[in-house]
């Protein structure tokens, strides 16, 4: 097969390893990766997943035409993104495979996941749509380390011939058709993984060690993740496999959302947290960016009838948090 | 109330502390804790949690008939210890409710849970049996800090009884009628933290981070011990709660089974590995001596036709290596 990557973060460069084992792989740069990509023509490692790319061609943000001679594409761009990216590669979509790997929601009339947008664009895509979630750090599938993740698609065909091309030994694939419950699951886990993180910034300012809360939280984040997923038409299956909890385990320790939530357990406000990861060189926090958006789908799915928003405590808490002024040694008082 | 506490290990020396808040609590040492119970009367800190306990009375093996004029009667000690106490007060319990802490299975015709055994033994008691689970580690709640556990039992009336005298502002509790899906939950976590700990000695010995392997173990160990909770009568929905995943993440840095797993990770043998422990002066591994118990389980509820222990493959692998000589890598290969 010709599978194309879009974007060659750390993520995309890192699936260009297993993806080469039985296909041709062309790795397209934004204008966001042109240094990257420079790096990598002349064969340098990816300065993120510090490893060679093992794409068999390297393309820069001029050549998005060629890139599209393929039977998979994978659009490896963040959440805010993905949208853009599809608009300039719609009209020359036919029978390719889509593959999405941003974890959060798009804005629009209602709050959708990102194939929900793509489909309310382009119905006839809809069984070409792919989804991937599940524990995935770059770095180690760059290195060939164990991973096993969860591949969804409303068709059985399009999971069949994904499977077939792109698992390896290293690189399981669990085919799953719960493409809304995997992408509300994964979208979510983000922006609870900001609550779960106020934790280790409560612990590092008090100078204790708080385990039991934290088995508390996670439980109650997974929880509350299963119940949203569940009104808005998923499996709470998929939160409790690989999708929630194996990707809340895989980056427990952090990424940028732990980062974020860490440094508003300390003490920080929003403002100056924000303000200390831009510093730190930190892009992008998707939790962030995507914690209104999550609270806005919960109140869809409470006008719905499909849940009561007063009922999710932990996301009540976050948007207090985040939005509203509230600090978590507050919110996680009120959940006792 | 009054509340007796019997044995003054770590947890029933915490439990004096969220019990006092409204009852009249006494502590009960065995012979193996009376170098604790001289420090103790004489007001210092208890040496594994840190802090002072908060009994009324302090009471010496011999003692042991007042520890019985109680409503509430904590059997404190490890599994193997469990049914030796309950033999001693047998004779002597007729209203009391008997509360039971030790996560481990008792081995007689069949595999059976604390309770189950108690029970067997005594059909009158069935209602006044609880089981407590979650996250709760002791020296964190002899701190005060936030915990929030499962107290379970058949009766709703005892269940109220238990909530409404123990439960505290910083010691919540979560009351469940499901005791068998808790009792094996919780036995089995310490079972499959072995298997998740092997991940850690493998990191160190190969020197790089797998936390996607993290993530898909957990997951896996998670399913397997859904399936055998559910198999055995009990809900899916204790393991994935505080009972299950609460458990797992208070505990994930290790414990003693965490140390035993990491140490077979690393490249030990079993022999080895519990010598290494002894020299560093740690205890019984409740979740060895629970391995084989397990399995024995599992292949009960296989002639039962209840699940098919040839898929629960982390159980298997777990039983290989801990008693056919395999090695962690090669289970964790053959998962791939």
């Amino acid at each position: 097969m010709k599978v194309s990557i879009l974007g060659a973060g750390a993520m995309g460069a890192a699936l260009t390893i297993p993806y080469s084992e039985k296909n041709d792989v062309i790795l397209w740069g934004t204008e966001f990766d042109t240094a990257i990509l420079d790096k990598l023509t002349k064969g340098e490692e990816h300065p993120r997943i510090g490893a060679k790319v093992a794409a068999k061609e390297i393309l820069y943000p001029n050549e998005l035409d060629k890139a599209l001679d393929a039977d998979i594409i994978l659009i490896g761009v963040s959440t805010e993104g993905v949208m853009g990216i599809f608009k300039k590669i719609e009209k020359n979509l036919e029978n390719q495979i889509i593959i999405t790997i941003a974890k959060g929601f798009i804005e629009r009339d209602e709050i959708l996941t990102i194939p929900e947008a793509i489909w309310e664009d382009r119905r006839d895509l809809k069984g070409k749509i792919v989804s991937v979630t599940g524990p995935s750090i770059a770095r180690e599938v760059a290195m060939k380390l164990p991973t096993h993740v969860t591949y969804s698609s409303v068709s059985e065909k399009t999971l069949d011939l994904i499977k077939n091309s792109l698992e390896t030994h290293f690189y399981r694939i669990e085919a799953s058709r719960d493409i809304i419950g995997c992408e509300v699951g994964s979208a979510l886990k983000n922006v609870y993984s900001i609550a779960i993180s106020w934790i280790r910034g409560i612990e590092s300012r008090k100078n204790v060690t708080m385990n039991n809360l934290k088995g508390i939280i996670v439980s109650m984040a997974l929880r509350e993740i299963s119940q949203m997923v569940t009104a808005k038409g998923g499996r709470w299956k998929s939160v409790y496999g690989f999708t929630g909890i194996g990707d809340l385990i895989a980056t427990f320790r952090g990424g940028r959302n732990g980062m974020f939530g860490e440094l508003l357990g300390k003490g920080y406000d929003v403002k100056s947290a924000l303000k200390e990861l831009e510093k730190r060189g930190v892009g992008v926090i998707e939790g962030y960016t995507n914690a209104s958006r999550a609270y806005r789908l919960a109140e869809e799915l409470d006008e719905r009838g499909r849940l009561r928003l007063e009922e999710l405590k932990l996301l009540n808490g976050i948007n207090n948090v985040l939005y509203h002024g509230g600090n978590a040694d507050e919110v996680i008082d009120a959940l006792f």
